[in-house]
This record gives structure tokens, C-alpha cells and sequence, in this order.
């Protein structure tokens, strides 16, 4: 595992052509064109998710601060992180509008206008936006950012209580099949009632282990109850001609999904793309020397075209550059597959596939199963990388009945599970006392004692340092 | 044609679910679902003609104050339309940011620091963004925003002049592909010196004519010279190892290209979609009786999977309302064709299609030829929109000699090509003494005099009322 995690996070990005941090504002990073396919087809699994229930939409950037304000317990949770535009030219706008930091406040007016009856009902809306923090914290590329340029968020209203708890449900079934995608292992659990969404009744949490042990955030779901459709007025017609409040949930993910898959697969050679996100899944690199140059270069465009056939994305590195240093760079960029092939290779009717997340080295011939060849290789990769995530996860996941060993625990790199009464107060002292944060709840069990008290424990939950 | 057409077009976009404008910012609007996918067929259009070979990116929204004032004539062309971020928090910001008005001032610094040599040139990227202008001037949606959500930008740099002229020949390729995908008729002129881009050498563009008339600039390409360069520092060490300005183009197209869609195409019934964009590409709506309800629907979902299956966007209105209202309502959103399916087409083993763009009615059989047969109907949908657009603009630009026609003219809702000799004084007196903005020069010309002037004409120029 890397070394120095935060080091090396901040020096990939730069490396291997995600992002750009130079930009002249803290906080504000440019995606760059490699970088911009990852998270490209990162969004594009998210997405494909969504499109079986939900629409897609598109709502307005700036938010009028009468409309932010209205949740008063929801403007508080980020009144203090808020960028606010006040001119327009040279002129004093008469209101000020906010840079929205999440969208309820600007999609729940609307919801109120297009929520009729039942019938309109269920409805599910997501949309893909930036949003913005005005972090006052130490910024770090992806993972806290004050435009977070990729903020997926979906929005439901539902007629019952029981219709919006299954659709939480729906979201965490997703999200587990979008990080089952990337390659990601993550931890669940329902956030304390202290951590959970401004204005929601309940929220679940997706987290992830990065090789630092430090957790990150990287999905969220909310029950948001009737609270917002009490502020915004959303209500509905049911078959009886009453009127009702709907019942909503929302649920976001943001770029920390590709900062995760940068932290949690890379190594000390650079990236380990999941092939599903990978720009390049194949990379062919020619061996060329003077004889024979014309065949090897004619054979790898075969190839590239007899792999993309079979829906892959395939890079042929032709540059005039030496071999060594393509392998270098396409490592250091974490294309899944490289095939090498030289004039001997031609002769042999054979190339040489490397996986990036194993050393090994694969003779394939070159022949009609060449690409179903390349395609096990792939899916092979994608296992492994999973495996790997879950193996480190199970391994950092660490169980003490006694509160003093917790910082140890943590301090070595490990999320630390534990038992809980629940109580408020105990839960907050535990966090004071250890100086970490309470994920959230796993499970209820029904033995054994709290940690901090003795009361008798309710929960399995998780305490964690966190990004 | 549709007769008053504004108030049409601001129905139009209401009823058929594109945008909502009752969000409680003006000049700031919601993408509906309906709306947002012919938004999204529209830009992968786009998308795919620029990722032969430019990079997509994305950089961020915020645009510090000194950047923007950096380049003089650029920001003296937007300064009174620039929104201001000036607090985070509670906090004055130490510096005003602005939202991007347009991104030259956001990339350029970093183009600056990615081309070192030659080798990086050119540079081709484009991202797709929302902007921000704060118009004074009376809004409509898509037309004349505040918030500009689908802002596609691409910026080039290149070692040569004569490569940079090139490069705007490749945009203007790309756009005529783009727009004639989209069925739209266009004009293309260079535009006069005091319309062009606050910042370049030149400015090319695409305007349709409305059906009432008015242009539409619905694209831009522009050709920045050295300005830019001079300002951002962006040079590169040439083969000689000398230190050169690269020359740089800018090409932009925005939510007005849906403008033009919606607007060209549509009737008094409403839209009128072009099969490439159109959410549903086929709607099938069965007829259905008590006796033969099964068997209809069945038939129905068995086409639909048909037609799926040779990649068509196929809708089963299934809805347990009237036939006539889903005609209706698949009539106004556009849809270029509906199949018509009762128990008595099941019994002849044939379907009615009716094309959105004709009246006609066809019989298509209920055979391994129907999905063919289909895709044969909606290309010939494709070219006739694309023949009445063209049809409609060649008969709506007329040629005249005499100044004093040419407000006539433009009032009964034509564009006015005329002889001009390119002097900008005389330029400005015609856009002065007839009211109406001259769009550009179409071609050189080599005889006749100017229409304002002793002169001898050098160009063929175009007048019109825009938007």
C-alpha cells in the first residue's frame, strides 16, 4: 500500500492527467482530458442506473436567498459555506442569490407547481450538476473542493411513508451496484442523528476506507420525511379527494467516487483502472525495429480494430517514443491491459498481455478469440481489483469492547466497530473522548453492553478518522 | 407557418414539456424531462462530431477578477453582463469572482502552462457548460437567458495563422454536419468588425431565420489571432528552438440550437421533431377494445422490441386514456412517427404510421421488413423537415438594390441581402437609417456598387431583425 496516501493522491492527479490544481482560484480544479474519461464513464454507469426509473432534468445554478431560507433548519446546516452573488454588471442585485450547494430548495418550489394529484406520484427526478462550498477547511483535489464539479443528485416525492423507505432502499441497492462497478469495497450505515442530512429524518451513508484508514464519504441517501414538502407546499390529491403531503427522498453522489477509485486501487506505480471506467481498457504498444516495422504496426492496427468490434476502448500507442517509457506511462495511467508486440511476436502469431493489477505476463495468439481472450483477461481485473478493496476492507475493519483502544486501532489505520446504546449524549461523548467521528449504525443487535455506558447496546456502529 | 410566433413559441415550451419558466429567478429556467432528452440527443450529436478530435474537459465556473480584466477589449465586451460572486459565508471575499460569462479567461492561463513546444500544438478541447449573462434586455427562454445551460466551447491553439484559419474552415465543416443533422436551414457570414467577438481577428457565424422573420445566431466561430496569446503569455519553442505566440480560435453553440429545432420545425399542431433528436423517435398506440385487448397489446410490445432492436427510440403509449388524446398529445411533443395498432390491423397483419411532418397515413405490414420499413419513413421525415427549412429560407431572403426596400422587406418577415463595400461608416449609416442589424458579408464580390454609397460593392451583405 502507498506510503504516504496524501502525497501520493495530491501527485497522481497531477501525473497521470486528472486534474490541474493550478488553477487560480483554492478549491477549483480543472479536469483534464484523461481525467475527464474516467469520470465520463463513471457517470455514464450512474446514469444507465437511473434511466430505468428516473428522469433527467436540469435545474438552474443560482438559488434566490428567499427560496434557501425557507427551510430554516436546512439553510442552517450551510448558511456558513454559502457563495453569493450580489451584482449583476455594475449593479446591486436587489436580492442576492446563492451559488447552490445542493439543489432542494430549487427543485421543491418547482415540485409544488407540477405535483397535481396522485397520479403525478411517484416522482423521481436526477440531475448532473456543479455545486458549490465555500470550504473554509484545508482543500484537497476531489475529495473537498468548493466547486464540486460532479455532483449527481436524485430527487422522489412518494404518496406514503412506506413508498419513500423502499426507494431509500432502491438507492442503496443502486449506489451498491454503481460501487460494485468501480471496483470499490464500502462500509453502510445510518448516520447519527447529529450527523445526518440538514432537514432530513434519516440518512444513509456509503464510506469507503482509503489505504490511509481515514474514511470518505462517497454516497449518501436521505429520508427526507415531510419536512420539505411542509416548507414548499407539495401536496397531492389521493383517490379520496384529500389532500396530502408527499413524502421525499433524495440521494447523492459526487467526484469522491473517482477520488476513491484513484485512492483505493492505485499503488506505488500509479493508477489501477477498473476496465469500466478506464479511458483505455487496452493499450497496444508496438515493438518496432527498422525490419519489419511496417508489418508489426499494420498487425497492431488489426488488432485495435478486431478489439474495438467487441465494444472495447482500445489506445494504440504509436509515438515515436521508446517502449520503456510507454509501459511507464501507461501504468502510471492504469490501463487494465497492455499488449506488446514486436516483429518475433508476429512471427510466433502471438502477443504478450499484461494485466495492470497483477504482474503476470499472458501469451494470447493472435486469432479469432483474441478479443473474448482479452475480454476474460478484463473481467479478471475487475475481480481482482474487487477482491482486493473487499480483502482490505475486512482487514481494517477492526471490533474493541474497550473505548481506550480505539485510538490505537484507528491511529493504525483501521475503522473501529463497536457497541452502542444509542443514546445521543453517550454517542457524542464517545466521539469527544476518542476525537473521531461516529459513522453511523450498522445493525441492531440485541446483546452485549455499550462501550460507553451500561446501558445495554442497541447498535454494531462504526467510528472512523474521516476525511 | 405559425402565426404569431413568439407567443407560440412561449406556449409551445410549456406544453410540451421542454422548459418550465416559473422558477423564481427571470431569465432562468427548468430542462423538463421531455425537453432535457432532446437537449441530450442534441449534444451527443455535437459531442460525437467533436471527439473525432478535439478533448473534452471541464473547467471551473468561478473566473477570478483579475483574469477576466487581464484582456482589455474582451472584458470591456462583457463587463456589464458579468455576475458577481463577492461573498462566501458571512465573509467579503478578498477578491470578486465572476461566473463565467464565457471561459476564454478560465483556460487560457492554463494553456499557457500545458504548451511548452510545438509538439503539445495544437490543442484542441471542448467543454460543454453552463454561462451566465446578466441581460437587462427583455429574457426568453432558450433565446435570451440569464443562465446559458448548454454552452458547448471549444478552444484550439495552433503553431500557425494559416492553421488557425484552417481550423475555423473544420468548425464551420462540423457546424453545417451538426445543424443539417438537426434538419435546420442556415445563413453563414463573417460578421461586421463591430459585431465580431470582444477579442478577435474575425468572427464567423450561423444564423436560421424564424418564422416570424427575426435571425437567430445559433453559432460562432472566431478566430482570436494572437490576442489572447499576447495577453495569457501562451508560447511555444518552435522546431528552431525559438519562443512563438501560438493562434488561437474559439467556436461556440448554445441552448438556441434547441431554440432553432423547436422553432424551424413546429406548426399550429405543435412540434415538429427531427427523428436524430426526438425523445421517442416512434410512439405505437394501440386501439383497444374489450374483445382483442390482450392480443393488441401484445402485438404492440412485440414491435416495439422489434424496433428497439435496429437501435430505434420506440414509446408504447399504453396509457388508459382515449386514443384521440394520445394522438394529440404525441402530435404536440413531436414524435415523427406514430403506429396505430387496433384489433382489426392485428386481424390484416398491418399497422397505420403517420408521419408527424405529413398528414398522410402509410400501411406497413407486420413483418420482418417493418423495422426497415420504419427507418425508410423516418429518414424521408428527416429530409422533408430539412427541404421545408431550406425552403422556407430560400424564400425568405431577398436581394434588393435600394435602401428604401429594405425595411418592407424585413417587416414582412424577410432577410435582405444587398451590395455593400465593406466601409464600416457606411455600414453603421445602414444599420442607422433602416433600424436593422447587418448580419455579415457572405461572399466578394466583383461588380455593382455599394447600396449606401458611390463605392463599387465588395461583398454581398446580409440585414435582417434579430433576436
Amino acid at each position: 500500500m502507498v506510503e504516504n496516501f496524501d502525497e501520493w493522491f495530491h501527485d497522481i492527479l497531477e501525473q497521470a492527467d486528472i486534474t490541474d490544481s493550478r488553477y487560480p482560484i483554492k478549491g477549483m480544479a480543472v479536469w483534464r482530458p484523461y481525467g475527464f474519461q474516467i469520470r465520463k464513464h463513471s457517470m455514464n454507469i450512474i446514469k444507465n442506473l437511473l434511466d430505468k426509473d428516473h428522469d433527467e432534468v436540469l435545474f438552474p445554478m443560482l438559488v434566490p436567498e428567499t427560496e434557501l431560507a425557507k427551510e430554516g433548519i436546512h439553510v442552517k446546516g450551510f448558511e456558513d459555506e454559502v457563495y453569493w452573488v450580489t451584482k449583476g454588471g455594475q449593479r446591486e442585485l436587489n436580492e442576492q442569490l446563492a451559488l447552490r450547494p445542493t439543489s432542494e430548495t430549487a427543485i421543491y418550489p418547482m415540485y409544488s407547481l407540477w405535483i397535481r394529484t396522485h397520479i403525478d406520484l411517484p416522482i423521481k427526478m436526477y440531475q448532473i450538476v456543479n455545486t458549490f462550498r465555500y470550504e473554509t477547511k484545508h482543500t484537497r483535489p476531489l475529495i473537498r473542493v468548493r466547486e464540486i464539479t460532479t455532483f449527481k443528485e436524485a430527487h422522489t416525492a412518494h404518496a406514503t411513508k412506506e413508498e419513500s423507505d423502499e426507494q431509500v432502499q432502491d438507492f442503496i441497492a443502486m449506489y451498491k451496484e454503481f460501487f460494485d462497478d468501480l471496483g470499490l469495497a464500502y462500509l453502510i450505515s445510518k448516520r447519527p442523528e447529529w450527523d445526518k442530512f440538514p432537514g432530513a429524518d434519516y440518512t444513509m451513508a456509503f464510506d469507503v476506507i482509503m489505504p490511509n484508514g481515514k474514511t470518505l464519504q462517497i454516497g449518501t441517501i436521505h429520508n427526507l420525511g415531510q419536512t420539505f414538502a411542509k416548507t414548499f407546499d407539495i401536496t397531492f390529491e389521493d383517490k379520496d379527494g384529500e389532500h396530502k403531503l408527499v413524502y421525499q427522498t433524495c440521494a447523492g453522489v459526487s467526484d469522491r467516487v473517482i477520488a476513491s477509485v484513484i485512492g483505493m486501487h492505485g499503488d506505488d506505480k500509479g493508477l489501477r483502472l477498473p476496465p469500466k471506467v478506464s479511458p483505455n481498457q487496452v493499450t497496444i504498444i508496438p515493438i518496432l525495429f527498422k525490419k519489419g516495422k511496417e508489418e508489426v504496426l499494420a498487425k497492431c492496427a488489426e488488432i485495435k480494430e478486431q478489439l474495438e468490434a467487441k465494444g472495447l476502448r482500445v489506445n494504440l500507442d504509436d509515438r515515436d517514443i521508446r517502449p520503456g517509457k510507454k509501459f511507464n506511462d501507461w501504468e502510471l495511467k492504469g490501463t487494465p491491459i497492455k499488449l506488446e508486440l514486436g516483429p518475433r511476436d508476429l512471427e510466433n502469431n502471438i502477443t504478450i498481455a499484461m494485466r495492470r493489477d497483477e504482474e503476470e505476463k499472458i501469451e494470447l495468439a493472435l486469432d479469432d478469440d483474441l478479443a473474448d481472450n482479452v475480454i476474460k483477461l478484463l473481467n479478471k481485473s475487475s475481480e481482482n481489483l474487487s477482491n482486493q478493496s473487499w480483502t482490505f476492507q475486512d482487514e481494517h475493519v477492526k471490533f474493541t469492547d474497550n473505548i481506550d483502544e480505539i485510538a490505537q486501532l484507528v491511529e493504525a489505520g483501521n475503522v473501529v466497530s463497536f457497541r452502542w446504546c444509542g443514546d445521543e449524549a453517550i454517542g457524542k461523548e464517545i466521539e469527544e473522548k476518542t476525537g473521531y467521528d461516529i459513522l453511523g449504525i450498522q445493525e441492531e443487535i440485541s446483546e452485549g453492553k455499550c462501550i460507553a455506558s451500561d446501558n445495554d447496546a442497541q447498535y454494531m456502529a462504526l467510528i472512523a478518522k474521516t476525511y
